[in-house]
């Protein structure tokens, strides 16, 4: 992109891009300004959430995609919703390894109808109600799975309880009974517990009898998460010294997904026998990424361990990595029976998701903002069949207008018709716009760098409301 | 000891040395080369296992020492058996981190009978059978220990089986239950399979459905060690490989008594969600000992650890130092129950300790001597009532010939008087000596320098045949 079509792209609510063998949509719905202007391709084509290039939101396009196909050891399902996690605001950052080249579909998880299967697939059938975790690709109307990477939906779960449940429960079951083996009358420091599996780790230790759960969590959502553990605490305070004072002699169990300075500070938490669990999106990038040197840093700055330490201290660390257990380590059978078991605590009435929000694609935008502010309380779900939040006619402003300019133009406007809900709408989507710039690109003056800054001043990353 | 001394006493089967308050007694069982020849003090004495300081085996004395009496949260206990640790050898080398000074009376395990208890105790009553783990002053007649580290030994526990449970036993257990997790279908690799937690892990783990152990032994137990586990290698052999044949996607738990370099391979052996568990004798040495370098060495040989690693490759690093656990970190109360698991198991018949052997005081040295070169299959206990091997007169000799030509002379007699049992004892006691001296000196040519290479040459803390 060119400094000019940067400099305007940034005036459109959602830019339009090119992508290979895709015809692009404009996110408020309306197809314009489409480069390529050739006959639509034979094949059938299916709406998904491309990422154009690793950055900021902008980065993230609803285009027109081939439907895929079943390979002989895939599903293909008709997507009823998808999931949205930490890792997929990490995935936009480029700051995960192994990713695609961009452009590419998004999204790790969903749930559906199968609408095909390939010739080697025995497990499923036509019309059969699943989910899947996906390496990327899950943000479609269609989406073609390994088969092993496919679960039953069980009578009686939704579509949308079973995308709700399937990464967040399975990652924090797998936490707490196989990583950390929680047991009677324990005291756990879970990090983020507003967050995803934060949620899902503070309902499943209510199944051990006694266990002491203690929270951090923003300030802001304390009184939303007041019932959900015994503790509650800001992370952003000097939460060590609170925790000291709940538990005397520490915590049994340390359950952290942003790492960075805290592994230092949790380990020192724990009493002996207690054991420090990371988890959550990846801190470190391998391969060439524009935001190599950001994530590199929480890598060096967390202290390396002798095990012998360990030994010393009677203390444990443990790492779980969801995405590299199934797509790099093979372990889909241990997956597959983790789902399993969560499906049926749910159908037992012990655990129970708590969803914040759906979105249309369209709406994609806001609800990785949302994500990324911590705002929300729960799981954001995304439906492909939903109809996008009702937009403004297209602003008639000059191509070329600055931000500036274009602000205070439409605040006047805003003053002018107070009270006109439609332009109220206006201010708002603006707003957004401007705090996403504020939060990603800090006072970047050069829109060209504003990419590279979007990782490096992200909250996201230092705060750590992260999720797998 | 001047150099002198030194030599003379190298000619000794074993020294005799002066100790603070304390009658020396020979080892042979005779007193003789008193110094302190003062009237016998007014307090009661009792035999007792003295470290007169840290190095060989020549530092070990039988020595008289005053009676204890019980401190008011004491109980004070008249020994049947005491337990052999490695951790006692490493305690003579004074490898171990928090040690008394020199000279202190040895061993930290114990069976016997209440003799006394202090004014605040009200668990245990005079006349009760029961076990402790005791931070030093296991091996004696007597034994104050502090109550809450004292175990009721259940009815039908003989005092040798409650010895040989208590150490490895609960070491054993609290590894396989609360640090590694231990769950069904899992394949474990136990280090030093032939040594007492190895046994104690091989026995434990078959209380688990279809748990495939691994252990590795040196060659020599192979035979003996047979059906302790499905498959025995050599660790001296490159076992990495055999251990893959085995377990092509590698193995669930690795459990380490020796540390150093075996940990960096034993953790590319773990599959993913797989556990590394380190335990057994201190490594690390805190505080200013003769061998401080050849200790430091392991910890500086072994990989350090970031954390994020651990997170990408879904393991966990885990020690255990019941130590550290019981004596600085206060976890008394969670010994005590898992004392209690062990002696309950021990009593549904789902355990069975293996005792090698049973020694009087006067035998330390040989006893010391057999764990050191790992000859022993199960647990060395000492017995303060037991009577001495019998042990051949007095040897005549000019007090400073030297060892080489003690030894040509004695080869000579022996050779001449073959066939006489006594003569035969006496070569079988040299060749011991001499073999320790190998063992532990090398080829030292300056005696006073043997306590020192004693460390750095001793076989036991690069093979790994340590038991906690």
């Amino acid at each position: 992109m060119t400094e000019t079509e940067t400099a305007k792209a940034a005036t459109d609510s959602m830019p339009v891009e090119d992508a290979a063998g895709a015809t692009a949509i404009a996110a408020t719905g309306k197809k314009d300004e489409v480069k390529a202007e050739e006959a639509v391709p034979a094949v059938k084509e299916m709406r998904a959430i491309v990422l154009s290039s690793f950055g900021g939101l902008k980065s993230v396009k609803i285009l027109n995609r081939p439907q895929p196909t079943a390979a002989e050891d895939e599903v293909l399902v008709r997507v009823n919703c998808s999931g949205l996690n930490f890792l997929d605001l990490m995935t936009r950052l480029g700051a995960i390894d192994n990713l695609p080249k961009a452009p590419f579909t998004m999204g790790c998880e969903l749930a559906g109808v199968v609408e095909a299967v390939g010739e080697k697939v025995e497990s499923f059938v036509v019309g059969q109600r699943v989910c899947a975790i996906s390496d990327m690709k899950a943000w479609a109307e269609l989406v073609a799975v390994p088969a092993k990477h496919c679960y039953p939906i069980p009578d009686g779960v939704s579509y949308q309880d079973a995308a709700a449940l399937l990464v967040n429960y399975t990652v924090a079951h797998a936490l707490l009974f196989d990583v950390a083996n929680l047991c009677e009358g324990q005291i756990i420091l879970i990090h983020s517990i507003g967050g995803g599996v934060g949620q899902a780790l503070a309902q499943l230790s209510k199944m051990v009898p006694d266990v002491t759960v203690i929270g951090t969590a923003s300030k802001a959502k304390h009184e939303q998460l007041k019932d959900v553990c015994q503790h509650l605490l800001e992370r952003e305070s000097c939460y060590v010294t609170q925790v000291k004072k709940i538990a005397e002699s520490g915590v049994d169990l340390v359950l952290d997904c942003s790492c960075g300075e805290d592994v230092n500070k949790g380990y020192a938490l724990l009493k002996p026998m207690g054991r420090y669990v990371l988890y959550g999106t990846s801190f470190f990038v391998s391969g060439e990424t524009k935001n190599l040197f950001s994530f590199a840093k929480s890598w060096w700055q967390v202290d390396r361990i002798n095990p012998i330490k360990l030994y010393d201290d009677n203390k444990s660390i443990s790492g779980f990595n969801l995405r590299h257990l199934l797509f790099q380590q093979g372990q889909h059978e241990y997956v597959a029976r983790k789902v399993q078991t969560v499906f049926e605590l749910f159908k037992a009435s012990k655990i129970s998701p708590v969803i914040d929000s759906v979105w249309a694609f369209e709406d994609i935008a806001e609800a990785m903002q949302k994500m990324h502010d911590r705002r929300n309380l729960g799981k954001l779900l995304l439906d492909p069949a939903q109809a996008p939040k009702p937009r403004p006619a297209e602003p008639e402003k000059p191509v070329k207008e600055s931000k500036k300019e274009k602000r205070n133009k439409e605040k006047k406007e805003a003053d002018k018709e107070n009270g006109d809900k439609k332009d109220i709408k206006d201010k708002k989507d603006e707003k957004t716009e401007g705090d996403k710039d504020k939060k990603e690109n800090g006072d970047a003056k050069d829109d060209t760098k504003k990419d590279d800054k979007a990782t490096t001043n992200g909250e996201a990353e230092k705060d750590g409301e992260k999720k797998e």
